[in-house]
């Protein structure tokens, strides 16, 4: 095709080359058109296919969220019913899976998930037949049927490998999932081997709901690109494992965690903010957002579940009351009014899972938990036109250097 | 940072959308400036840090030209010493990696390699100080040298764990490295238990040598993306090794073989060419490049080994033969001679990997062998101005709906 010159519009920032501008990261830089979710960043509004979180946060559970996303629409009771049904038919691991798993029993969680997640894929025969159909470029209703399936599986399969993985990682044995439990709840059991409290097992389903999708951040990103070569949704999964790993993606809201124990006090929090305006001065975990200009729809959300989970269970290490002062300081500073500076999801999100028991290398597993519906649900979006990713770089080397024989270096 | 609007040129197809113009697939759109590969698709020149390939594959060796791709320049006789010898403590793998590929040696070795360099990630403890540095966003001199020895690991690693899984498919034990031998003559020895023939172990070194990059396919950007985030090297490589895995990016070499063997007499080779260039007709497996408008630099030189190698150890399937008149059919039909369509490297490299008993299945992940030096040369290039890849997509779905519900639906 002969080229074209096309308008790009972003925010980032411009890089100069010999073969012209480079949008740095390609930030803003348009991959495809969406209809799984949208931001409204000023406004501080997120829907999942058209609905607002806060409407789902309320009345939804994960289980119906992700059918929502993967299939674009809510499920009448039927098709909830029998998507659970297959969802917890799923939960068991290849045997093979489940010793990858145990091999890397001391590893960080991320890469046991990572390798995982393609060990499940290696044997999964619908995999293996989507695959083939593939390698011939065949994508027919047939295998995306075969697609749609191994969304499923990958969605439900997540929490057994976090699960198995905490439990190989204090030498205990594995808990099997349960089939009369919902998914967050089946997850608790699967980690600490008992039934959960309703109100733990209420917190991680929120968690699971405000974290299923959130447009194209790097982690999306690298699945479409995994994906866009016809390769596989477990690998495209894995791929996008791999980058929510990165500290510049993951793990927000294990620093905001940290970040309370060592104040220890609400009484140092106004000390604190006020350190953090100063150049040099300490970084406030959790506060800012790339997108959110105005409040973190689901930062509320998850302040009022942990509101409602250190009422009932306490709060020993005073992580809500010094995570309340600290926003306190924080929305009434001008320092942060003035550059739109509010908590986000992560300020609040890792108080109940501490409490929980959850050890903090669990955390950004579980919010792989979450967004794997995401990533599939974005790879499935791209497959139906499909387009192998294929940019470019800007040769400033020299050429035509002259090979000098080693003996004569 | 305030909008700005950037122009961008493709020759790839666009999109359109509310938001603008989308270039479909990122073709041609710029992420970085490189010094590490050119390709003159025009001429068909493939420089390596600005040496020709031609040279290199004369004159050196894959451990020189990771060397060179790895540092930018070539070693001296000491450096490469050095190197080699560093190349040839870090082949063993870590027990649990050892025991992650025996758990997929019945899958297809492309999971396996996936899964295994993550668990030999998980494991190295060069890689935990790296990942603990780059957690609080330290990568300064000591943190580079630790991201260089990982990434020489990474090298010398992958013959071992495509190898191993060669042996545990096969219901063998495995064949541990022997430090006597070179990169490629010690991989023939690991896979098949003995030491190659001279002329196999050039063969497989030239492949290595000519696959070691080539600018940014999708699989070397599955790297950055992932690498962006900073997650760390051993995942950066396995989102690769996903991408590669891709019917659209790696394997044309094994289709190519399979073609052959279903064509069977250079006799054909004129009718099979003139029903490729009817509508609906047959494809010729490894013609036509997407850069090369030329004869590919690669297969030109993979040509003549491969008649090097059928020379001393025969041509029982006519693989050889069959290919030679295909290509003389597609060099003089007016057809392909009007599109700029020649044989590409995959066109001849995959008739030596046959004939050296290496099964099918293989050819992609010795690719992989080569390429991950290409992969982790580009991630610290992209490291040393680093920025996280934040594309966008456009939402074109509805806003507010109203939750029905589920009783109500």
């Amino acid at each position: 095709m002969s080229e074209q010159t096309v308008q790009v519009k972003t925010t980032g920032k411009i890089l100069q080359s010999p073969c012209g501008p480079i949008i740095h990261g390609l930030e803003d830089v348009l991959i495809k058109s969406t209809s799984i979710s949208d931001i409204d960043g000023e406004k501080g509004i997120l829907w999942y296919r058209g609905y607002r979180i806060e409407e789902l946060a309320r009345l939804s559970t994960y289980e119906e969220v992700s059918y929502l996303i993967l299939y674009g629409r809510l499920p009448t009771k039927r098709e909830l019913e029998d998507y659970i049904n297959r969802m917890k038919k799923y939960r068991e691991l290849h045997p093979a899976t489940v010793e990858v798993i145990r091999n890397l029993a001391k590893a960080h969680p991320m890469f046991a998930l990572e390798a995982a997640v393609a060990a499940e894929g290696a044997y999964d025969e619908d995999n293996q037949k989507l695959i083939e159909a593939l390698s011939v470029g065949r994508y027919k209703a047939e295998e995306k049927e075969l697609a749609y399936r191994i969304a499923e599986k990958l969605v439900a399969k997540m929490p057994t490998i976090v699960a198995y993985h905490y439990r190989f990682s204090r030498g205990l044995e594995v808990v099997r999932p349960r089939d009369d439990l919902g998914h967050a709840a089946n997850f608790l059991y699967m980690m600490f081997g008992r039934e959960p409290d309703p109100l733990a097992s209420r917190g991680i389903d929120l968690y699971l709901i405000l974290h299923a999708d959130h447009e194209v951040p790097a982690s999306t990103f690298a699945a479409h690109v995994v994906a866009s070569t016809l390769s596989d949704l477990y690998s495209s999964v894995a791929a996008a494992i791999a980058a929510l790993k990165g500290p510049l993606h993951g793990g927000a809201n294990e620093m905001a965690v940290r970040n309370y124990l060592e104040i220890g006090t609400p009484a140092k929090a106004k000390e604190i903010v006020e350190a953090a305006t100063k150049p040099g001065g300490p970084k406030l975990m959790g506060v800012g957002h790339r997108v959110y200009k105005a409040y973190d729809p689901r930062a509320k959300i998850f302040k009022e579940f942990s509101r409602d989970y250190v009422a009932k269970f306490g709060d020993p290490q005073n992580l809500f009351a010094i995570a309340s002062a600290i926003e306190q300081e924080v929305l009434s500073h001008p320092y942060f009014q003035q550059r739109k500076l509010y908590p986000n999801v992560d300020f609040w999100s890792g108080i109940a899972f501490y409490y929980m028991g959850i050890p903090y290398e669990y955390f950004t597993p579980i919010f792989a938990m979450s967004r794997v519906v995401g990533w599939v649900a974005h790879v499935l979006e791209y497959w139906e036109n499909n387009r192998i990713f294929r940019p470019r770089a800007c040769y400033i080397g020299p050429h035509d250097l002259q090979y000098i024989p080693l003996e004569q270096r």
